[in-house]
């Protein structure tokens, strides 16, 4: 199965597709979307939805997952990551793949261990899960952590239906 | 010339459609748009652009303009907010429409007269310009109040071009 993971940001969106086989992950590709900051808001808005469309119809994942960050101090900022946020949901439902959303400590505490790993932690261990992951950046890093996540996610979900043991870590409902 | 006004929100979202003729104003729809809370988001925002775009394509809008509500006090809401919005700015613009945004204050002067007004004088208000305009719902009357101030500032516009007066009234570029 192939899963894609979702950074969004209104500037950079980062992007990383993994193949998920039983326990075993393979990286495939990953990237960052740019907005042209000279552009309207709406254009940026549409320059982000080719740019995950474009990647969706490329590589055919099965699922994607959104990682979820909390919303900034500055209110004019959450207003524009929720725009971006709001993309990263949509075009992927709109071609009908299962979207589910991942608190950053979520994927921290599931890639790294600890919810507290710094970012360059979070590239570090991505590059040593998925060996084709290299010249990772940071949003492509988190991308893919988010991708890694959600393959955790499901193997646990799969054992714990086998009743083999409980779901460690959780994945929030798109609510 | 066909203008569309937009008044987003992702659990309601306004619309209301006028035709301007120079000066005049004549009423042709409005409506609202809901997404279903008991769906995961993802599904609520296709719903919204499902909404969005039925009734591009039955009205055929030229432009449209957009709400720019301020951000929330609840960053949470703050969050629905900016993906709601950035649906309605990146769905008239994949049809290729022009898209502005005004802020609500603006709306408010260009309609009522003060940037203070209450909801039921706007609602009034649009009653009143746009006689067709009956039983309106809180977020179609302000749609149709972003549709209005869309008209008010695109006549300011064409007569300021013509050296005939000054720009009374701002839209804000889409940044």
């Amino acid at each position: 199965m192939r899963v894609i993971g979702l950074d969004p940001g209104l500037r950079l969106t980062g992007w990383g597709v993994i193949e998920v086989e039983g326990c075993r992950l393979r990286h495939v590709a990953n990237g960052t979307l740019r907005s042209d900051a000279t552009r309207d808001l709406a254009q940026r808005l549409v320059q982000l939805k080719d740019g995950m469309e474009a990647v969706l119809r490329d590589f055919l994942p099965d699922e994607a997952a959104v990682e979820e960050t909390l919303a900034n101090k500055n209110p004019a900022s959450t207003l524009k990551l929720g725009m971006a946020r709001g993309v990263a949901l949509l075009v992927p439902a709109l071609l009908g793949l299962p979207v589910t959303q991942y608190l950053p400590m979520i994927v921290k505490k599931s890639v790294v261990g600890t919810g507290h790993a710094k970012k360059e932690q979070v590239a570090m261990m991505m590059q040593h899960l998925l060996p084709g992951a290299v010249n990772l950046s940071p949003d492509a890093a988190d991308a893919l952590a988010v991708a890694v996540c959600h393959a955790h996610n499901l193997s646990t979900r799969r054992s714990w239906l086998a009743g083999r043991e409980d779901p460690l870590i959780g994945g929030r409902d798109v609510r």
